[in-house]
């Protein structure tokens, strides 16, 4: 299944725009799964266990296991291997590079671990994007405005009276053959997603922020949705895996996970009935 | 030592501005060394042994080593095992992300590899290249102009009547307070190269492009180097690892990394004396 048709269908199935950020730290997780074998892997186990029928998507942030050295592997391929095949994965890697090493970057992320998409960064250009949409299957989110300080930096500098986030958003249009390109908007700029939206009303947009960051989760559903209040992927990491320390953190990152799918849902109802 | 003082050191001691890019590629390599535990470190052994006197750095690639998969950690430590310490390591990532996970790619990167240095994409912004630049010993070359077809997608975009590479270059000198900030400036780009040297004359300047991408040596030379005839870190990847593909590949390696450090060095005596 394309990739766009893939997300619709898990959005409506799972009535879900909630992605949750398994951006696990080995520091922050409960001291009985320290000493397991593959810790992040198993703490990655039972929070899908626990939210897979609230969410439309994982996100692994892909540093938070390079960190972790050699058993990166292991354990995102085991965490994937936990995760429903209707479900979106996300490989958070912010990768691009010259055509060439590019390809290398995407047969990791797209061919080995076969993640449904990948975070891109644009500085680089076209060919530094094509490897990642390559597959109609398998999409790449765009770095467009990011959720961060550090977006003040270029991002708004303004091209012909435009920001260049803009421009961005209207070259990954142009690239957009295989219609498996999405955006990456921070949920800290609302007012700018709003006007992203419009210019791109068909394009996915990965929303990070919410949560930790403080992003505002009611211009998220409102601005991020298209006209049928779906393609608005609004990821949520610290605030559900960490919702508890302790030996309940599968249970509680539930009952957050439950909480931020339902007032996406009312924001929903309220603007797309 | 400082990262600057390390760099002009072995520039001056191995009297070479050339950088090996150990971007190496597992279905390149001999056939006789495909059945070797660790085909890729071994390759790099050898160039690395046939080369080492000629070199100011060695660049590694992640990306050729994460589409390898797991056995990533243990080639890269190895081939790292084999430099010796003078000489510059550069970890190819162009990482960047929001700060917090950042310091994840920089805890790979800077941390367990313990490269001298690191290639940082600048969209994201100050706080996505600070973990990279934290340490004095250890700096990060961030991405300026690439030497690749897609650079003129974005970096050429105009800002206030500057291109935003210049942009780039301009928050790079602001935020090298530990003075171990360096850019990445493709050997594609001669004319650029020097406008760029006259606005930053003393950050190290990496330069891809060499060889297979037919950037200008000379030019790279000429207006790469600070007014010592250092700090151009001129990289060539292709033309030296794969000179032959065949079993004297290291010895090949070692002549023509040789004619390239020779050739550069007749153009530094040219422009520096």
């Amino acid at each position: 299944m394309d990739f766009l048709e893939k997300l619709k269908t898990v959005q409506r199935r799972n009535n879900s725009l909630l992605s949750i950020g398994l951006d696990t730290d080995i520091r922050k997780i409960p001291p009985s799964l320290r000493t397991h074998k593959d810790p992040q892997g198993e703490f990655n186990r039972r929070i899908i266990e626990a939210t897979e029928d609230l969410v439309c998507a994982y996100k692994l942030n892909i540093a938070f296991y390079e960190s972790s050295g050699e058993r990166m592997w292991r354990t995102i391929h085991g965490t994937l291997s936990h995760i429903a095949p209707g479900i979106i994965t996300i490989g958070d890697g912010k990768r691009g590079d010259i055509g060439s090493s590019s390809e290398h970057q995407a047969r990791s992320l797209c061919g080995d671990f076969r993640f449904t998409a990948s975070t891109v960064n644009p500085y680089m250009g076209k060919d530094s994007v094509e490897p990642f949409i390559a597959r109609a299957e398998q999409g790449a989110f765009i770095l467009a405005l990011t959720s961060n300080k550090g977006s003040e930096d270029f991002q708004y500098l303004r091209v012909s009276g435009r920001p260049l986030y803009e421009h961005v958003v209207a070259k990954a249009l142009k690239w957009n053959a295989k219609k498996n390109i999405g955006l990456v908007v921070g949920a800290t700029h609302p007012g700018e997603l709003g006007r992203i939206r419009s210019m791109a009303p068909e394009l996915p947009i990965l929303i990070p922020g919410i949560g930790a960051q403080q992003g505002d989760l009611e211009a998220s559903v409102r601005y991020g949705c298209d006209n049928e209040g779906l393609l608005a992927v609004i990821n949520v990491g610290r605030s559900i895996i960490y919702a508890s320390r302790g030996e309940d953190f599968a249970e509680k990152a539930r009952e957050a996970a439950l909480e931020f799918r339902d007032r996406m849902n009312v924001f929903r109802k309220k603007y797309f009935g």
